[in-house]
């Protein structure tokens, strides 16, 4: 017997239709789907750039067509807000078309051709051409925070269509309704590009995506979501007869620095813009600021000062799902009950199925107490964020030695000459994948630079981003030609290049 | 108490030297090495693109001028013979030297700049500017059957360094004296380059390793040897609490596909080349043919004859270990009692310490029988090849489906159309790194194009190389500036170039 699955109304907790959305897939229906996606795998790799880039322009179209309708569920089962979600709905359509964009310009193929040389030192060498090619079916399991942009569409779809690779989502069941709505978006679009609906499918059921993890067709997962049940799926693909890889983006502090000169010279922008980033979304954002370093004494008092008097301001919200609000208030009663932490201010409200915002506050050396710095340390997710103040340099880059790995690391620095800039910004590059200067860490733009992706646990793969168009390097790997017949050549390794492709010839990058 | 290391005569199995030639390294050794590791990293990544390409130069001539002496020890620790290991220590100072060109080109940065844009859609978007970075200490496992390429210096080694990573090697029991000779002149060449001699450190001893991969201040671990010591290692790095990559290159079958049009033309020719390719070295290279579709009747059984003819005159050969020794003897004769599997020749000799080489046939309809398949598609390291027979391309293709994922496939074909050509070839390039033409697997040219990995077993992550300038691109990750102050960016990232790098620019790439 499969388990029914229902969507649930986010603000109220009630089952949002009398009917359930989805059932639980079993394993039968989980084979099915990765031998319907495997079978699938041939067309999308046949339709070469241009089949591809035609699908990712129908998703991005389709998702646009039904943005009302969307929006709409999406609101009801994640309590986003609908300036936020038709935000994200936007974000999500751009990035399929620049997935597009960036097929069609072709530096992702690697292409590289080494011709054959007899008087090659040491040895002769063949004619040797390398490019990449799709990995194989692609397993996704979305997130619950970005229902459209992490999610059965977004950043790890679209870059897995891209590379060529089918998809099977496992949906996440704070929106079953929106992913089942979103799945038959995708598939209808797949066959307006002329490709079979199977390139995307969905399955939901936790079972049902460990199940997916350990299907031998399955060649590579991409996922969003807690360090736990991340890790619990990394370590399925790992331990698999074949191993596969998996790129999981886990948890994030992502720490920000405020310098002593920023804050002298601008308290008051730096405090307010603060406050804005960590509640955001009801704080849960992957790139939520969740500790804030600022120098002790008067300067930094008066930055604290500045944020606390926002954050009364801030809305009590709604979260995704009931695990999530609990575990998020359970996470703010242990830290706030640790000795040396003070609550500076809550939001308003807090009650019931909507919770408030939270400021905490510790001088640095709370982080030498081991128990206080395991908590402080790790992700608490939800609208609360503790700021440490620091007393001087030493103090604070020895603290940053003792945050992990994270997303994104931030600092305010002052106008001028600004001598803890430097040191702060190498300390956190040694374990952030984006160092953000005078801004907020919230807001991930999508583009060719963009790098969302740090040391564990806030990836499981550093040297790998979700968002961006490298993202779509995840799910290829190489093949190298050697004295290959040209007749029998890819098109993107002929000599004449048909495709106009940006290639390396002799060790010659062409562009 | 640590074990000691001897140094042992690969032909006679005896000691070489009254003293051992090192210990085993205790854990706080172990300890004490990664520490070193970790305080060289900063040197070898301020000498940048300059110092680290002098600093492979440096390698390169040590390792030259030291030949007479390194190929003498190395031809007694392996009987590898001094002419292929003459070869060998050519081919590592051509790749240490390749390193440093690549280097200097300056793609493997992947700097790519995106200006902030005001105007952007869907929105805003800061100035974003994206590089590689070095991963941070790496751990390189030496290879057995490579002592001077893929060993204490190597792809591994030198791709290492290169991408700004200090190494630590765990010299291979085989040949320590070797190792510990090609140690000293790397860090005599650091040193020469004006870096720390930490740079390259070697540790001895199984125990020691294990420790290795498990030391936090390890962030990578390259690998070459068997499956069954590869995963172990594997299984540790993934399961450690930081989990880091593992590039493993453990076992390969790399199929051979005769057509029937290439054994009605070249019989001969296809022969010779496959008897010499797969007891080249004795057999212990990683790209040996170890399974050769050839079709079933007379233009196939020419060739077999053939192959047999030039087998029989294969001296015999001391293999690199008692233990390789030992585990091809049981290995072929587990191979040789499968019913439906025949011998077709031995070579010469095969008593004692030197074993000789062996062809063995069936037909592809013993691949069905399971307890069959599972050795003949196993890896079997030394002098044997199976030849299997197709009645025709149905049988062939789902043979060759059925191939475990290997470093490199090859295909035989007829001067004409030939019609099983495109097939077999598309087949190989789902499971194989490689897909070589009308040639012999061993020999992997160390270019721009090469590609030196393949789907599992063959390498635990096929997206990645040991072999080529692409090698690097395993030790290192990208963090992404966000509006840095131009005073703070590094020289890679600044708009006027001042490193001539290769980089995207708004999209567009500009060589």
């Amino acid at each position: 017997m499969s388990e029914p699955v229902w969507s649930v109304d986010a603000r109220t907790g009630e089952r949002r239709d009398a009917v359930a959305v989805a059932v639980e897939a079993t394993s039968a229906e989980v084979a099915d789907a990765c031998r319907a996606a495997d079978a699938a795998r041939a067309a999308l790799d046949a339709a070469g750039i241009r089949g591809r880039a035609a699908l990712l322009r129908e998703c991005a179209s389709g998702l646009e067509d039904a943005a009302d309708e969307l929006v709409e569920v999406a609101d009801a089962e994640s309590a986003l807000g609908e300036p936020r979600l038709r935000g994200e709905l936007a974000r999500t359509a751009f990035q399929f078309r620049l997935f597009a964009e960036a097929l069609e310009e072709g530096s992702w193929l690697g292409v590289t051709i080494d011709h054959a040389d007899a008087s090659a030192k040491p040895v002769p060498r063949p004619d040797l051409r390398r490019m990449l090619v799709p990995l194989g079916v692609v397993a996704v399991f979305g997130a619950s925070n970005f229902p459209l942009a992490f999610s059965v569409p977004g950043g790890d779809t679209a870059s897995a269509l891209a590379a060529g690779c089918p998809v099977i989502v496992k949906a996440h069941p704070a929106h079953p309704d929106l992913s089942e709505r979103c799945a038959r978006i995708l598939r209808a679009s797949a066959e307006k590009a002329g490709l079979p609906a199977d390139v995307v499918q969905i399955v939901h059921g936790q079972e049902a995506g460990a199940t997916l993890v350990r299907d031998p067709r399955v060649k590579a997962v991409g996922f969003t979501g807690s360090v736990r049940g991340g890790r619990a799926l990394f370590d399925i693909a790992r331990s698999r007869p074949e191993p596969i890889p998996f790129y999981g983006e886990l948890g994030s502090l992502n720490p920000v620095v405020v310098t002593p000169a920023a804050a002298a010279e601008r308290a008051e922008e730096i405090a307010v813009g603060l406050a804005g980033s960590f509640t955001l979304g009801v704080g849960q954002f992957c790139t939520k600021p969740g500790l804030v370093f600022v120098p002790a004494g008067e300067t930094g008092d008066r930055l604290v000062d500045r944020m606390a008097r926002s954050v009364t301001e801030v809305a009590p919200g709604a979260m995704l799902t009931d695990g999530i609000r609990a575990a998020f208030r359970s996470g703010l009663a242990e830290r706030e009950a640790l000795p040396g932490v003070r609550v500076v201010a809550s939001g308003a409200g807090g009650e019931d199925r909507y919770v408030s915002a939270r400021l905490l506050a510790a001088p640095s050396t709370v982080l030498s107490d081991a128990d206080a710095a395991e908590l402080l340390l790790d992700e608490c997710f939800g609208p609360v964020t503790v700021v440490v103040s620091y007393a001087d340099e030493a103090e604070l880059l020895s603290a940053l030695d003792r945050v992990p790995g994270s997303l994104t690391g931030t600092v305010h620095t002052g106008a001028g000459a600004d001598d803890v800039a430097a040191g702060a910004g190498a300390r956190l590059g040694e374990r952030v994948g984006r160092v953000v200067w005078n801004g907020h860490p919230t807001g991930v733009a999508v583009t060719w630079a963009q790098q969302h992706g740090g040391p564990y646990p806030s990836s499981t793969d550093a040297a790998t981003t979700s968002v961006g168009t490298a993202a779509m390097q995840r799910f290829l790997r190489p093949i190298t030609h050697q004295d290959t017949p040209p007749t029998l050549l890819p098109d993107a390794l002929r000599d004449d290049n048909p495709l106009g492709l940006p290639r390396r010839v002799d060790g010659r990058l062409e562009a």
